[in-house]
């Protein structure tokens, strides 16, 4: 497989990068960025391989962190128990990974297979498997491509390890191994599925770490050059700016193993005078502008600091924040009737149609 | 190992002997007994081996149905889904049982290993690791011999599977399992950490098959012969009669995957004007006479029918029921201060300390 090492450069614009695409949730890539510094400096470095390079036979692993973000604040992302989770699956299996690659690129999820290539040696993979962070175990492509949902290991702090070997369907495996990471704290590495390389080439969201690179380099430059870093990622990702204000209230709470609420924001300059309300299950779902279905899933929502374009987690969000709320295009899988039964606001409980802002020009 | 078959006519004995033996809890072994006769029925026996007789390196599973004792009323007990858990087990680790036992040998967990004996053709250990039944995995002898508490196997009506691989803690496996177990319907089958020939001899609770199978018998001789059964019990295992009365109010509720409450009984001919209140988690904890604490745990409470001496279940507890109230003594394991910080009163979350009604006269 022909890798290429992904520079100590371009793990800010990445953690920049995956943390807006996390739509609110992922987990602040932060510590884990801190991660990925320290053990480049110790010399080690972490190789990307592009999917479509794969051999078909390639095995290669599925990892994520699980749990409630807010809790992720305060556990905090460790290398050795992202790797124990993947380890725990080789012994499963009885034989070895490949290459590795996350379930999101949103958020600190986006870190997670850097963390494990780093302990491991092997590559990590340029694709993930929701372009994006949802909660959820059935809303990846993987499952939305109806394969295999089994097995899954999730290993936690404690040494505590379970692995979920058969289940009857994805919701069978999100119920089960949700119940297993709350109990164990709400947070928990894991390792889930493993996948050949033809079912990546095949089913997943493809090049999104180079994806989530140049997205955050688009939110540096214009940093750098004292220009408008939300309008950089409305130009660079063909987004869609739908509102602008400040935050007002946050309800929030984390239960069954998620980081559940809405947060209602004020309208200022040129929207002065509305209100958005975002919903959100550790992701954001549904938008609410003066109490219309602005915005759903899959659209991606991004709520971003005004002046520094850097995104504002589910778990981070406060009164007086000046926000910018962008819609970023969902991957073209999750807008098939398939894809929308799985990841459409009715598979988030809501009883609406997915109608994309991006149809509204034919965009 | 020298085996003897189990013969046909000793299930039902089995069946009232292990019922007597579960405290209320362990679940009523009335559908299991009816499965193992259609198993007999059909050709099948199965063969008990004495403990004594197994070789050190002897590999024994260890099974269990898991849950709260009421939904097992409406769940049947299924042999093909309590050797699957056994085979789920030898697929984890590799190699294959030569015996199987039973976690307890209270109510329709007796009857556990004999399913799996008979579907899977090897035989069943004359031991549990209880002496009756208990609900949660801290409590076996094993836990208090402090052997490894892992790996455990689960398997669900739908193909669910989940093999708990590693816990920090027996209490961890008891955390994590339970979760599982109440996520699928509050009901599992299991196969607990395997042990060795070695272990069960040390540390498992000897010849407990016998025990209620004997039990079983005393009480059908005395309805046989129209002597009473609850007298029969009494003098059969040097017991003790606590009450007699009606049950006047159960206070019951199916919760985190256990079954908890209350029961208060009024007394009746010589114990008329008296109250005895009898608390459960799945299984009696602590019995009160007239508020004062009158028989905790370990001490075996059982509630039976007046007339007939046939045992009582938490779930089938209500009111009008004519019960007499035994106490049966503890296997001496328990009755250790190590045994006593596994299944004492402390251990069950009662801020007292356990004196045998046993001690009472010196017995």
């Amino acid at each position: 497989m022909a890798t290429r090492p992904i520079l100590v450069e371009e793990l800010v614009p990445l953690a920049t990068g995956a943390w807006i695409l996390g739509s609110g949730g992922g987990g602040d890539p932060y510590h884990a960025l801190l991660n990925l510094q320290r053990l480049y400096r110790e010399g080690r470095v972490v190789q990307l391989v592009d999917p479509l390079d794969l051999p078909d036979d390639a095995r290669v692993a599925v990892v994520s962190t699980m749990g409630a973000p807010l809790v992720g604040e305060e556990r905090l992302t460790d290398p050795v128990m992202a790797a124990l989770a993947v380890r725990q699956m080789e012994e499963h299996l009885g034989c070895r990974f490949d290459a590795v690659m996350s379930l999101e690129i949103g958020g600190s999820n986006a870190f997670q297979p850097l963390m494990v290539a780093a302990e491991m040696g092997i590559p990590v993979v340029d694709a993930d498997t929701m372009g994006r962070a949802y909660p959820e175990a059935q809303h990846s492509s993987f499952a939305i491509g109806d394969l295999r949902p089994y097995p899954l290991t999730l290993a936690d702090v404690r040494e505590n390890a379970v692995v979920v070997s058969h289940v009857a369907s994805w919701k069978w495996m999100e119920r089960i191994s949700r119940k297993v990471c709350t109990e164990v704290g709400s947070i928990a590495a894991t390792c889930k599925a493993p996948r050949t390389g033809a079912e990546v080439k095949r089913w997943g969201i493809l090049h999104t770490v180079t994806q989530a690179i140049e997205l955050g380099r688009a939110v540096l430059g214009a940093r750098a050059r004292k220009a408008d870093p939300v309008a950089a990622v409305v130009e660079h990702a063909r987004g869609k700016l739908l509102f602008g204000g400040k935050v007002v209230d946050v309800a929030r709470r984390a239960t069954e193993g998620f980081l559940r609420g809405a947060a209602r924001m004020e309208g200022l300059d040129a929207d002065r005078g509305r209100t958005l309300r975002v919903d959100f299950q550790n992701e954001f779902t549904v938008g609410w502008l003066d109490d219309q279905v602005r915005v759903t899933v899959p659209d991606i929502i991004c709520v971003m600091d005004s002046l520094t374009g850097e995104a504002i987690g589910t778990e981070a969000l406060r009164y007086g924040q000046r926000i910018r709320v962008v819609a970023l295009r969902a991957p073209s899988l999750q807008t098939t009737p398939k894809g929308l039964s799985h990841v459409g606001p009715r598979a988030f409980g809501y009883d609406l149609d997915f109608r994309s802002v991006f149809a509204e020009e034919g965009a």
